[in-house]
């Protein structure tokens, strides 16, 4: 086993030597671009690191790694036309840097290639993974939608939240971990461990997203703290109040969720407020406890050495200290 | 071998009984109505016949029929966004029913979907089909780019265009009919004699098209003749006078298509009158007998049985004079 730097460095070179832009530039420039903004590379990271858990060379998985790397980006060019979103990773996003028509075309083209890399694989293996992949990108369309719809509805309830970023986010992390499975030949009990040990960790890291978008320290947390306040957002901490919360408390929040003020530092500290004496900061740093366990239950469960069940543990606990 | 009516009965039955509208329906109620919308379904036909030349049962190829069509839609949501077109076969387009997130995110999942029905086949065909599907899709794509660069591009010389026409219509008619040779077990030689066949008759019918749009019956054409002028388009027979035309005829063209007349009829018959004295109608009329003769004479090498040839014949000819 290597270090997860390593396989990063590994990765990115691979995905440099894959990424050339061809004809029609128009179409692969934008590819190019998104491709080499940078990211943590998380999701290829761990189907390297998967696949030589289970004892195969992360080389043999870097295609599958780039086609899960492709079609995450993909999906961020494509949901950042629908949100309107100027700035990616600090820097334009494609529809803006070019414009929407080519963000949808690009962004096709793209999924198109994540497929195609699959192809490097022998027919049952390539069948395996394009079956995953298929099953986990339209979960993945699935989750955007219940996001977008979940904008417009009053009555969202938490179980249906927790469904969303599972799909939106989890079960891509899940299938990343899963094809390393796949090309090193794992039983299926092992892939599907490891995949719900995925699943359950992309769960609690998105609660947690959730959590720190109101109580992170501003100088580590990546986004603008209370972002989520500022837009009304339906997040787990809102959802948590409508069902835990005193009706005063929902009131309360629900009036805060309808305005928009200029200046949204005291908006911000009320509801931060409700949050806490809701019980709804608590219950949700308790979920993401759970869910993070029920992640590293799932590992013991795997036939695969100690050192290697401690590799995954490791990366799980770094990643929710956000180390990673 | 069946009627094309026979098959288009066969495949129209199999796409309703797998369009149900499912969970979340803002996702799936739009692929539906696309689907729903008609058309003559030339292509999955194809695939459907294409099976049944090389032996085998059609209700085989029901589901990479279905994967054809669905590719098919799925394009046609995403072009119509680009081309913000209000219409398609005489009803709302999707993005104007729904609005244009919705489009990108249902036409994501179409293109997904289409994977996924290559699933009902065994590995080594799922692979084959799937590897079809990935490089003509691609094709697709890049054609489309190539469409829209040639709307600002001045340059554009008859090579170009081919290649742009072939890439966006004609390699999705001949993988829908190599598809079937996958399907039944034909030869690779077969496969793609077949697919050959496919593709110049392709070009041909676009080409056709062109030609049509100036100089056809507006009682069977389908759509609005003279269209291509009006919207300046650079069709073949615009590119032929470019290549062919005297200085005058030239220099006229280029004027008459650098601008829009309310009244846009004069204009036709002038540019029609161009398209006629530079012998580019002529030479438009030459060039689709040549791609249909190829097509035909590629038919005569393919290893069937004489009256299958006559099937794939008749239904040539039946699209070429439009009666299918």
């Amino acid at each position: 086993m290597h270090s997860i730097d390593f396989y990063r460095t590994a990765f990115i070179s691979y995905l440099e030597e894959n990424t050339q832009a061809r004809e029609p530039r128009n179409l692969y420039e934008p590819i190019a671009y998104i491709l080499g903004l940078g990211g943590k590379r998380l999701r290829p990271v761990l189907t390297l690191m998967a696949t030589e858990i289970f004892d195969a060379n992360h080389k043999q998985a870097l295609n599958a790694a780039l086609a899960i790397e492709v079609f995450h980006n993909f999906s961020l060019i494509h949901d950042d036309i629908m949100d309107a979103a100027p700035l990616r990773r600090g820097k334009t996003t494609v529809h803006e840097k070019w414009d929407v028509n080519t963000g949808i075309l690009s962004g096709d083209a793209m999924l198109i290639t994540a497929y195609q890399l699959f192809e490097n694989y022998e027919p049952k293996k390539f069948r395996n993974l394009a079956q995953l992949f298929s099953t986990t990108a339209l979960q993945v369309c699935e989750g955007q939608q219940y996001d977008i719809d979940f904008e417009n509805r009053d009555d969202v309830i938490l179980p249906e939240y927790l469904k969303m970023i599972e799909y939106k986010t989890a079960v891509l992390v899940a299938a990343a971990l899963k094809m390393g499975g796949i090309i090193a030949g794992a039983s299926i009990q092992d892939q599907n461990k490891i995949y719900d040990f995925g699943l359950h960790l992309g769960i609690a890291f998105q609660l947690q997203d959730d959590y720190l978008d109101a109580f992170g320290d501003p100088k580590t947390f990546g986004k603008q703290v209370g972002g989520d306040i500022i837009e009304n957002k339906k997040t787990v901490l809102y959802l948590n109040v409508l069902k835990k919360g005193t009706t005063i408390q929902r009131k309360e929040l629900l009036d805060m969720y309808s305005i928009r003020p200029k200046d949204p530092s005291a908006k911000i500290e009320t509801i931060k407020g409700i949050f806490l004496e809701s019980g709804a900061a608590q219950n949700t740093l308790t979920a993401i406890a759970e869910y993070t366990e029920k992640a590293f239950d799932v590992l013991e469960e795997l036939h695969i050495a100690n050192d290697k069940k401690e590799v995954l543990r490791s990366f799980g606990a770094q990643l929710m200290r956000r180390e990673v």
